[in-house]
């Protein structure tokens, strides 16, 4: 945790918050911070600064708070996530917040085990916690907006079209020569597929809509190792 | 499991396997194959090729082997990881073998603690079944090697400067203006601090090397980010 992140309704008053459970529990026992330390703070979906500790004990934290600090500006880019196992789900949705990316889509394709659609990893509390724990990594506080989408066609028709005028679409796509390392163009929509590969269909409507197929060379990578090595070619 | 990985002891004949355990129940249950059925299948070190399903029950399979084929080309890198946290070590490991990566150093340093050399996960077996997952991922079968060194500054006097005179040396270090995207010179030595930040006179003695601090942008991401956003600037 590199940042404390305050919710709204964890502030008394404009300067002071009380929190409990597991960010009060982190702050005692990783941090061992004392009445009068200083922790990095940030409101959700606001600004970051210094949090004094006025008192910690075994149930909670109290902070006087100021912010001062704008978050770092987000990154360009939209990830349309193949909706992943949900131990998967949780580890990629951290790392995808934890990069900056502000707007992420789950989506249904052929080879998405309808199953996971039904996941408890899925219910809003446990994405939120997942997006939050990767702001707190980054230093960030704009939490990302998260789409759910269970039908790929309509979305890829309908939804997709629209983005792709203002973003240039990238779609990764496994085997095939690779494609020289470098900077994606931004804004930008970057697509992976599941496990098993998107299939053929799904990859000609996805060349309808414009976008291009990107290889990360002949080894398949794992779901949550090829989104990050495509999120680290987009320029800061 | 993208390819069935053998290692010499499973072999029985030059063309004849039998195998138990997690791989012969991975084939039963995930890849759900009866007897006839073929399978990507490779040897640890060797070729990769078809193993026909011979025999399939709760205790073993055996297969029919034809090898054919060489595994992928390596990427050209070393990547030097101060030591993780041990859940965090595997996943990292494994990760790096998916990428094609031959040689991987953990490395100690100041922030790394102490205890962690002493995890269960150091073990030889342990290290080696992490490298296999992510061989097995990447359908690739050459182990990389693994070298341990608890001392930083006598690898880094004396071991490191060697490589150097044959490959370009690069050290994450967060913060400061992001280095722009772009393709890595290789071969390359990369090296990746670990979560607390390398200390400024760690950063000094790498400096003295000839190695250059790369920075990934002002958010501070995970070790298993980071190595697979550096590792993915790899030209294939």
């Amino acid at each position: 945790m590199n940042l404390l992140l305050l919710a709204a309704e964890d502030f008394e008053t404009p300067t002071r918050a009380r929190v409990e459970g597991r960010r009060a529990r982190h702050v005692r026992r990783i941090l061992r911070a004392s009445p009068g330390d200083q922790l990095s703070v940030g409101r959700i979906d606001g600004k970051i600064g210094t949090g004094t500790v006025v008192a910690l004990d075994s149930v909670q934290l109290v902070l006087d708070v100021e912010l001062v600090q704008p978050p770092p500006p987000p990154l360009a880019a939209t990830l349309v996530l193949a909706l992943p196992r949900p131990p998967v789900l949780g580890r990629v949705l951290a790392a995808t917040a934890s990069f900056g990316i502000k707007r992420i889509v789950l989506l249904h394709t052929r080879r998405v085990e309808k199953t996971y659609w039904e996941a408890h990893a899925l219910e809003p509390d446990a994405l939120r916690d997942k997006l939050l724990l990767g702001l707190e990594q980054a230093r960030d506080t704009v939490l990302p907006e998260l789409l759910l989408r269970r039908r790929f066609r309509p979305f890829v028709a309908d939804e997709l079209p629209g983005w792709l005028e203002q973003a240039h679409g990238v779609f990764a796509h496994p085997g095939g020569k690779p494609d020289p390392v470098g900077a994606l163009s931004t804004p930008a929509v970057i697509l992976v597929g599941p496990e098993g590969g998107l299939l053929d269909d799904e990859v000609a409507r996805l060349r309808d809509t414009g976008m291009r197929g990107l290889s990360l060379g002949e080894r398949p990578l794992r779901v949550e190792t090829a989104v990050a090595a495509l999120l680290g070619r987009i320029p800061c």
